[in-house]
């Protein structure tokens, strides 16, 4: 006989969906005891559901496709809830698995029970409930064509106890996903016409479009025609480095923003939206669109972005070859560390074909240019703001690339966050060099609260934004979980240490020890 | 000028509320700036929004009174949830103060922007939108009073950044909060009559009712009418030990539990509601009140429960005194620490009028018996059944009375989901022992894993509930996070290190280990 959790997991399997990042409960039980039935199935435990969760958005943003997360009833999902906030605006394809009590279990509002919709309806999750063991393997199958949409999506899937444990289950054969819609040439007609108006146009692309065959086909719009390109602030994946054309990406702070975009006539937006400021400031506008300046949107949210890049560039490029940025090391830095040096050490060393997942925050903000012409890499990058993304992402891209070396390179008070990420990455030997940036501060504070306009900092405000008082020594915390640690101050320590940490297999980190800018 | 965050932190203070647990970001950092000019209210950073929450949780069950916290946006809430769902089965007050984008940038859909109200609809909260400066301090003046009535409850105030540091700010005067209704007399004489009439009746308290005065007049009734009295499986706040009436606990397990009510014809529940199985197992019936028992609800849910069970003890009881318990410490055990063995530690060295933080699980099955007879303590248990909530109630307990030794027992797989709890301990200098009980498992899975049905156990599924590979060594963990810390692996060790901690001041952490009892 066949169970539902058996079915649920023989048809994500079939379907192509590999690992399970999980962190069951009770009530989730028998589908941890069906995992040992499906050996293509992975299970990667996570000590939280913000590991869970964020890993599986890693995991997809680098595998391409999706991974399933197993989470506990509806405080399971709650936890997970920040890191699927950044999967959403990633848009990174991801199926939940959310326990929930057996049927006839509810009506007494035990302990655990809440209202798990409520969750999924703020996640932006397609959703739905398990209403049978028969039943289920179809919707695991629509789940995973759902997540493969355009624009790829989460899915949350409720699994009640009595449909996991049901006898009856029937595995189901993929569905295929909706595929991608193609470019409306009437629209890459009017864009091209308004490019070559010689009229000031920025092109700023996002998504699926900041990968190689999107920035190529940017590339060769913005040679041919004097457009300016730009990257949206946050992608989700940039691959970056030498051979790989170059684009700017755009600031975080609405100043540095405004200033990339001053004077553009039209705002080209292609796989992601029109520009807008992270916060509202009193008295600064919040929509970066120039004043007068006309947006264009490429391609609707539902149509393959990069096949409108390269038709757009087939257009307007015709005869023009993507530029790959020139392999260009920064020169080795000696020195105690400090906000302008430790980049250029990864700079200098990062590996061929590494994988970033970057939430250095303030302590990162030369960290574009340091790497610039390092080797062909991929960032990954905090697409929701939701701080504590950046160890699990690290975690889900290792299981989807074991043979890339990962870097997570993490500031402090993010890394607090999700901080058992790093058992994780002990207990699978994942291959992730973690270069943690300890500025012992809430530095994008201290910065914002002077932005804010609250200028009257008193002792009690800047002891909220001070993580010394004690110390936090993350690689105390790191050898607590498993993972080998040292500690870096110059420069040469850092240097030394990375080196050592990409040359040997499993998980190592570096607790850099820097001033905070702010 | 007094801007709203200062009208808001000044009504607060004025209602009584003067501390606030908080992680904020740059849309609340105005907030942020008003708490120096409100000497006094107190800032409590915490590392993450779990903390935040379970601290307020902890600090409210022993003040009496509310504490205020403040969470960045809606992924700050998502982070907070859990805890806040703990709280919420604890009847705890709390004001959440959320804060949220400014109104003319919400059209804007901005990276860290969502559906605040989806998550305060989930954790049932009183909520109210600010909408300005002017108003915002009556709608705090609102919130303490909504926490604060008949069951106290969780409040949020949602607080648009532009309402924070817009001037005209206005501080309101405390609200009452509505009275408690008082108890039904003909319910009482009701079940008065019930008591009377011999037939099996067991008397199940909880909430309010499981503090000092509700204890006396349950034992009173318990010895006048032969009624079996019991507490709920997890109470917010449970006084026991030498002098105080002894009630047992209604067991976690359903087969405890049946046992308990066996034969019962009447249950009479006060302060709680009618006993449910945790969870759901295939072909076990989840409702534990037996077959043919009549449930009685001795007082509505915006009844003084306290004032209902004096009234039925002073009907059926008038003559009864309460018996407390004897004082008998266990004998300090030898040999290597087991599950049996190290709550006997506890139970012979806890200090007179301790706060315990209980998340022990599985291993402290035993812990009630040990201490039965110990000085009078508070029992502070995990109401909600989500995870992670022992180390931030523990903080927020200390916070409420820096003059009592907080005493965290805490297990290892749920001390991993907020363990930056550590790092408040030692900013704040609390006065905190936390003994993790570490036994390298999800052993009450282990345990579960059998118990519904789910027998055929493979090494896949074996994984997910282990916590070895890599053991996690929480000494370590703790010392970095600034807590001093201290291995046991055998009875004098754990009692010479329990000792020590209770002697000196400030936090400090014993990583007990102990082997897994499943």
């Amino acid at each position: 006989m066949t169970n539902g959790a058996q079915a649920l997991i023989a048809t994500l399997a079939d379907a192509g969906v590999e690992v399970c990042f999980g962190n069951p409960g009770t009530s989730e039980m028998h589908f941890v005891a069906a995992l040992d039935s499906v050996p293509r199935m992975r299970g990667v435990l996570c000590l939280f559901e913000g590991v869970v969760t964020g890993a599986a958005d890693g995991y997809a943003r680098i595998a391409g496709k999706p991974a399933v997360t197993l989470l506990h009833l509806g405080p399971g999902l709650a936890n997970g809830l920040a890191n699927l906030h950044n999967a959403r605006r990633a848009h990174t394809p991801i199926v939940n698995v959310v326990g929930e009590h057996a049927a006839d279990h509810k009506q007494y509002d035990a302990p655990l029970d809440s209202d798990i919709d409520a969750l999924t309806g703020w996640s932006h999750s397609w959703t739905r409930r398990g209403s049978s063991p028969e039943l289920i393997g179809r919707d695991a199958a629509d789940a995973v064509a759902a997540v493969q949409a355009t624009p790829s999506r989460i899915a949350t899937l409720v699994l009640p106890a009595d449909v996991s444990w049901g006898d009856g289950g029937v595995p189901a054969t993929p569905v295929e996903p909706v595929p991608a819609a193609a470019p409306d040439q009437s629209i890459i007609a009017e864009i091209a016409k308004v490019l070559r108006s010689g009229e000031s146009s920025v092109l700023l692309i996002g998504g699926p479009a900041a990968t190689e065959r999107g920035l190529a086909a940017t590339d060769r719009i913005a040679a041919a025609t004097g457009a300016r390109p730009l990257v949206e602030t946050h992608p989700a994946r940039l691959t970056r480095g030498a051979g790989v054309p170059a684009v700017d990406r755009l600031g975080y702070l609405a100043e540095q923003a405004t200033r990339q975009l001053d004077g553009a006539e039209h705002v080209i937006v292609a796989g992601t939206r029109a520009p807008v400021s992270f916060f509202a400031y009193p008295d600064k506008p919040s929509d970066l669109v120039p004043a007068g300046a006309t947006v264009h949107e490429l391609a609707a949210s539902d149509v393959d972005v990069v096949a409108a890049l390269e038709a757009l560039a087939a257009v307007v490029a015709a005869d023009v070859e993507p530029r790959g940025a020139a392999s260009s090391l920064p020169e080795l830095p000696t020195g105690p560390l400090d906000v302008r040096n430790w980049v250029k050490v990864i700079g200098a060393l990062l590996p061929e074909d590494a994988i970033i997942s970057d939430e250095s925050n303030t302590s990162g903000i030369f960290l574009g240019a340091a790497t610039a012409g390092s080797p062909r890499h991929d960032v990954l990058s905090l697409t929701g703001g939701a701080i504590g993304q950046g160890l699990p992402v690290a975690v889900g891209a290792a299981v989807a690339a074991p043979d890339r070396p990962v870097i997570a390179l993490q500031s402090d008070g993010s890394a607090a966050y999700t901080i058992s990420a790093l058992w994780t990455m002990a207990r699978e030997n994942l291959n992730i060099t973690t270069v943690l940036i300890n500025n012992r501060a809430y530095a994008i504070l201290r910065m914002e609260l002077e932005r804010v306009g609250a200028t009257e900092v008193g002792p009690k405000a800047g002891s909220l934004l001070d993580l010394a008082r004690p110390d936090m020594d993350f690689a105390e915390i790191a050898r607590g979980f498993g993972v080998p640690a040292t500690v870096a101050t110059t420069c040469a320590e850092l240097a030394e240490q990375f080196r050592t940490a990409l040359a040997e297999p499993g998980p190592h980190l570096i607790d850099a020890r820097i001033p905070s800018l702010f």
